[in-house]
């Protein structure tokens, strides 16, 4: 991950939350009073992003320390402290949402993610997400997916290049789109082709691109299809695959199940602040 | 809205989506490659954000004309064409996802918030949303609840005072934490005090506070407490309100319920682009 | 207030001063070239801003020790010795017109505040400040009022709905421009009006308003206009009210009176910077 | 002047004051609603910064109309019509405050400058400014200064080379730091020198600076210093100088004179904005 | 390219060059004053960035016309006139030195990028680029090596796997780096290692990297080595090629050269503005 | 040099070589991992740029201790230790590119300026920069001029006055050019005039620039011109000047010879990087 881009954009968000000043804290509180904290996990799930927080504390200045008591992507079961600060109350308060909203989408994600792995029960088939993020947070969003045990898909429309119908219709065909693409294209980036029918898998098959993707079809299709992958390229099942269906991809034989859902309806995982000036430690 | 760091944030985005360049399509369409597209909604919900589209297109350069089919927050049916454009198929396809991104989260939103409303079938109570945000997206993510029929709660930390068990305790109480306040603030801000027990909400009542928070408060809870606010001062419940248990608490006679999994918990409304190019209008 | 905000602001201030470096100081002294220095107070006021020399020394680097010598707030008399300084003399004299041009406006805004209020005499009438503050330091500038021992108005035009004559006007009348804003704004918004006649006062005390200005209105009006305030909403004095004439609103019993000239209308705070090097230590 | 730094400013500038949305305008107005107004001068002065507008307007986007109806930088009398607009309600309201703030800031400093020039009544001695300028509007507040009649002085630390007690104590006295200077720059930049007593000015003047400041000194010293300038180099006047004693240093014959409160300490011009919908035009 | 980022780009190097304004432009001429011109050719080679004038013109604003005189990426002859412009004087001479600033270095990349093809004139071997980029250049820098004929190598330390002496070390062997790298990694990025012995070739071979790079070796070396690339992976020479030697590589049997010269040390190509004004035209 | 600004600098050059992440660090390296390394000169020149290493660290995180082992701006003999390095492998590779990039770009500028100066061999002429620097570097460029002996030309537009045959025209000629300028301009910016023949040499001469500019003049024109320079105003030779042509300048007289080339066209200085992981230490 670009770390420098990442504290940019962590210092944004606290701006958004901030605004003009924490009027609560600035009424109530001195810059010497201080508190302790633990982060609790409400319901089981996987922890995620949990060295984001210090990082954030570090912004709002002040002599924080913060201590995570469980190990980065790992499942932990509801009651479950996470983590545990202490510190100037006023940073305590004024990064607990950011901190909280953060974590929650992200160990979201990594339980999402883990729970189709864990559906799907099928360890060559890896599962990996898309481009479906949210603005502004895709790198912790994929980031998100590799700690349920997911792989990465593409990070932009720079990495990587995806053939789909428009491409393939304006190039007049998938070999004319992928001759196309070899003759302007370097050797670092990889060519991937998205197909529906047998005869457009066979073509991309034989003109030689990197990874196939079979879009929306089903296992038994994907089965079919990938008798004909004769030179072992790289295939990916997509579109239509949900919590509820995914077991029946198992088996299949394609190397990627990419899921859209991962991303783009994340359930937030439960987790809350509760300090000793709040009386709940 | 503030549309000038409304329009920072969508070149951001885009930057983001688009990397170092969309090598797909550089590598197969000309400047001069046009297309023209509709926008499906692949299920029922509130349609939102539409008019952010033409200002993605803008960012993106070009001559893209954008069309809206339907009327901005309102709800619409499977199947409905929601918006149609035309341009450079550059344009099209690299603003393409950002779009979806926005609009289906935001859409997403909008119905959770509607369904809301509609499950609680009480008008003498609003229903509003919190803090509880995608970090970097707070003014989308409360805009879509308005455009559902909901209300906005605090935009941030300087955006209304609110004092929790913590402020308190270290106040000395709630009328001590409110007349601390009093002596510092001036008369632009709000005071809401979040309560626990009858007790609380007689001693906030009594000290002059703008609202009570009625933190996670059984309705026959709510409707004893509420017997007591003879001035009227303006109730709001929070915390444990989900879709399956919100219309328990209609009738309870508080002015507000706010929701924290309209905007932390959400699934995205399905929505597809449709091409000429690739043959799917 | 937003110290992530402020700090990148300082880093701006400092870039304008400097250019493309400080000229005078690269071409005399080396990085090991070290000083020492006071802050004097050349006339009375009230001291402000103190806390904003480290964070401007931290930006310009190197090893620099900053003491105040006096509460931040406070009245100090002339020839009072404010600060003491030791460090490189690079960051010395590179921070030094930064300094004391914040200082200097930020001690003005305060001493004028102060004397306001001290001519008012009047405890129950607050003095507050407006939004004509110089583009880019209104943090700074309504901080300042609060050392004078001022109160703040909005901070901007999302910190409190305020109608004026020309949203009345559209809205066709106070009661209709009222509830056409109940209907659309939250609970956490404070609503002002604007008023010049005692009809428009009556008008928008009973339609429920949350604060009442009375917009250029004599001492004598004021008087007549708050008999009406049955519901004891907050009122507020605006307009027309300068260092001579404020003394003639005490006892007027209004809960605020805003002054614009407090910040755009500043006479610095003499303040001036003597080094050891310079021989005036 | 840098327009592009300009205009990046003023888009900080309107972010600043609308926050998260012009709350009032957003639950009146329509965006088809217009109006139209007129920016009346309600004292005697020199206007200044009317090209800002547009420029203001522009970043709210709408179609509004900007006509000045004065030059700019001329001296008008009091209730002068100075410009005049048609444009959407929302755009004129939400920018009226900003225009407003740079308007009598800037319009404030070309009437304090315009009056020393007359005062002073010197045409051989030339008004210029300092770097005592509100930090973030340094080109702003020079700019007006040009206005007023007046000149620049450094914009920055890297504009020319100052040399103060300090630099010439360090580098062992006037010769050797002009000396040490030479040797170090290139020729693109002037070396001023401070001096206090008539054997400074002598040795400044011997060693070939460009520009000799006589820092703090008396008409009568001023006079008698300059009788040795026999290489007619530039002279500055600077230190205690104010609108009150200005006239007394006519016919010193110095080439400059500079004023520091010219820009720290600004009495605002009043300007009013009237529009058609508060019935004031 | 990231036009969006670029735009960003431009205007930081038009706010480097002007800083606080063009002084001399502002002296002279009045905003009506308008000129036109030619850019000229000085020197034979390939004409590169002719559409980033419109660019850096239109950042200036006012109404200018540019006109390519040639294609983009095209060699060219000394002499030749490549574009004209009219428009505001101010706008032509404030922008003169950033076009021809990109355009010399672009042009000379692409020169010499054409050269090296001409001279290796194995059409079987492509020639590529390197990270040896002028920092915040790197996507002008690469576009021009494209211009010139050749191809990029990648944009970036994200934009592919390179395993090199040390992150073999360290993983314990070619093999084994792989596949760790295999464990971690999705399957949209390419994977290249860096060998020196035939027996690396082996290993490398076999392990199934995407990419091998011969580094520093003869071409003697490489025809040996690539006689076991039984699987036709892409293969990549690279280190100690030079205009002088590349000849030496043709006809060796890899399918990319890579070369850090072509953009670390760039020869400007010759390029200069003529005008009416100054009667060069 | 203006070390906020710098420093930003350095963070973007860095995102644009990392990217969305160091893939290859990324999937191999530990964060604990440690390395040691040396950089090496390996052909003999002006080293250059030294201290940007550690702040590149720094921005990189971790603990990296820097030692430089030559002194900055001083000519050493290939096969130099320049400087060794021990800290995070991570942060050792992930920064090694930026610092060989702008070290081999600065060396090259700062080994070429000492060559001019000693190929030239004439101490009463001094070598000067231009403008002609790749855009966003212009500090660093100019920085290694001098650190090769060379001085500083203008670093833009607003750093003193240059008058060309084009604003010369529009103004009416020398003389009145250089009166408009001074009545519109103050006393800390410098004057230069860009002369073809002797006419103009003397018309420029006697109205009082501080600089002339001899454009594209021979030797013996420059010696003829020079004869008239009564008023020993600074004077500057400037095109044409190659290193093959700069000796015979040589005597001529002039006070700068500025040259283009020093910055236009750089050849990289040769500097490599081993670590002990790599073996090559």
């Amino acid at each position: 991950m670009n770390q420098l881009q990442l504290k940019e954009q962590l210092k944004q968000f606290l701006i958004e939350d901030i605004g003009r000043g924490d009027r609560s804290v600035e009424a109530i509180f001195a810059p010497t009073d201080r508190d302790e904290g633990v982060f609790l996990l409400k319901e089981a799930g996987v922890v995620c992003g949990l060295w984001l927080a210090p990082m954030i504390y570090d912004l709002l200045g002040g002599d924080v320390t913060f201590t995570s008591l469980v190990a980065e992507g790992t499942q932990q079961s509801a009651g479950t402290a996470i983590a545990e600060v202490r510190g100037p109350i006023a940073a305590l308060l004024t990064g607990e949402r950011l901190i909280l909203n953060l974590w929650q989408r992200m160990g979201g994600i990594a339980t999402a993610t883990k729970l189709a792995i864990d559906t799907l029960a099928d360890p060559t088939t890896r599962v990996c997400d898309t481009r479906k993020t949210v603005p502004g947070l895709r790198e912790l969003d994929k980031y998100a997916v590799t700690q349920g045990g997911g792989f990465n898909h593409r990070f932009g429309l720079d990495d990587g290049i995806m053939l789909k119908d428009n491409h393939i219709a304006y190039a007049g065909g998938i070999t004319q789109a992928v001759e196309q693409v070899r003759r302007n294209t370097g050797h670092m980036i990889k060519i991937e082709v998205e197909i529906e029918t047998l005869d457009q898998f066979k073509e991309a098959h034989d003109c030689g691109v990197d990874i196939i993707m079979l879009d929306n079809r089903t296992p038994a299709e994907i089965k079919q299809f990938l008798k004909y992958n004769k030179k072992q390229l790289t295939t990916e099942i997509s579109g239509g695959v949900t919590p509820q269906n995914i077991r029946q991809y198992a088996g299949c034989g394609a190397d990627y199940i990419s899921l859209g859902y991962l991303t783009h309806s994340v359930t937030a995982l439960d987790i809350s602040f509760n300090s000793k000036s709040n009386g709940k430690i």
